[in-house]
């Protein structure tokens, strides 16, 4: 496995896969790696020939109040763990290797789906996704790019620009990895406390019981409620719990498959989820 | 030569160059060809192996009150002069081929740049050239790109998304052609009056004669206000003349290399030029 830190040097390690055709397969993460993103490499290794993973904590994507500067850094403890699950090239940019030294003028924004959910909380993260990514993906020229589930909404976000500007390459979706109590494995697990660890799972055990209560019958409304309530009386600063098609569609009743998102604080950590319930 | 009109058919048609590591050069065109597109795929065809130009009436870079249904639709006489110059594919899609049945979310913004000249007059105009050409480039994958310099604007903002997306391909721009009274050529011109095309090549002369007068000494605010003078003498309604560093910061004073712009109306037809003026 090799790590390459630089564009030009990403592209001389690249050459020989592109010059002989082979299908390269991208995995653009923030590092620090869990299960959940070596899931998206083995993936990528089923489908690619080669599989490129960057990491790089992408600046623009956070705002002035969040978690660029803390977030972790675990570059040595991520290369031994992609190396072992098959990966290729590590792509492990700087700032400036990245976004240069001459202001960047360019923006890419996605109406109406960033509209709500996380991008109420986040203005501008979306752009500050839509526009890494889409940086990423010229450098990388993937035939395919694997993004997990848990981000649904950015999921989404990169569907649609990927569409709307015919960028050629496929996009897949893979299904959320869990610790075995139901958390939904995330970088950001790593700031909670002990307790509030313990506390964590309520969220996924609250979705899937509104999935049990949505096939029972009960109305969209009153099972949003419950999770809400249920959320705030184990501790949780609750953010959003929202329904929305699959396509992020607003919806009043559970006529149609839908996804349960939630958004919600625990002290300082700010943990999402999501489950798409069918329709039977 | 071959036409295609779907985005799978020129996928298809481009397949066995992109196999074999061709370069690509591509011109993207709204048709009714002049001499200053073909100039274009001649340059191509110096640098490239294989030459595409698109041929794309691109309706999100009009505005309301714009001439997009009036614009002249010429495919015959186009493809006859492509095959002239050796151009290899033509790209003529219809706008659903382009842009297709589900609504576009995505748009690309460049700011600073867009904020004066042509942008003033046209909101939303470099957006919807960034987004048009992005996709383009996705669709053709080329090497090299190749713009005139008469959208000079246009060219650097071409320029700026591409440096600021990392997109990867090369973008040369090519100089005016003129005929031979200095008229820069446009399809536009096509709009004038025989009265109207006498009277058009005052642009030209106005700014030759404004870039001896910078060399001899004259204040640059004087020789604006000359060209002014000149151009609404002569019957213009001038929109503006402008003088910008060649990276299109405005500028003073005559300290470093001018580029000098005009946007004038001449009856219903707006018409664009510019001249870069050397500091001595």
């Amino acid at each position: 496995m090799k790590t390459e830190t630089t564009i030009q040097g990403l592209s001389a390690s690249l050459n020989p896969a592109r010059t002989a055709r082979k299908s390269i397969g991208f995995v653009p993460t923030m590092g620090n790696l869990h299960q959940g993103h070596l899931n998206l490499v083995r993936e990528a290794k089923k489908l690619c020939d080669v599989v490129v993973v960057s990491i790089f904590v992408n600046p623009i994507q956070f705002g002035p109040n969040e978690d660029f500067d803390s977030y972790p850094r675990t570059l040595e403890q991520d290369q031994r763990l992609l190396a072992e699950v098959g990966c290729d090239i590590v792509f492990a940019p700087s700032v400036e290797q990245m976004y240069g030294n001459s202001p960047r003028l360019t923006n890419i924004t996605v109406s109406d789906i960033t509209n709500d959910l996380c991008g109420l909380q986040r203005p501008g993260h979306f752009d500050g996704v839509a526009v890494v990514v889409t940086k990423l993906f010229n450098i990388v020229q993937p035939n395919f790019a694997f993004f997990g589930e848990k981000d649904y909404q950015q999921l989404a976000v990169i569907r649609q620009f990927v569409r709307d500007l015919n960028m050629p390459l496929e996009v897949m979706g893979v299904a959320i990895a869990r610790a075995e109590d139901g958390l939904a494995l995330s970088s950001r697990n790593g700031y909670l406390s002990e307790e509030n660890r313990q506390k964590a799972p309520t969220i996924y055990q609250s979705l899937k019981a509104a999935e049990q209560s949505l096939q029972a019958g009960t109305a969209l409304a009153d099972v949003l409620a419950n999770i809400k309530a249920t959320l705030t009386q184990a501790g949780f600063v609750v953010d959003y719990v929202e329904a929305r098609t699959p396509a992020l569609q607003k919806m009043d009743a559970f006529d149609q498959d839908v996804v349960l998102f939630i958004a919600a604080k625990l002290g300082a950590t700010r943990l999402i989820d999501n489950l798409k319930v069918k329709h039977i």
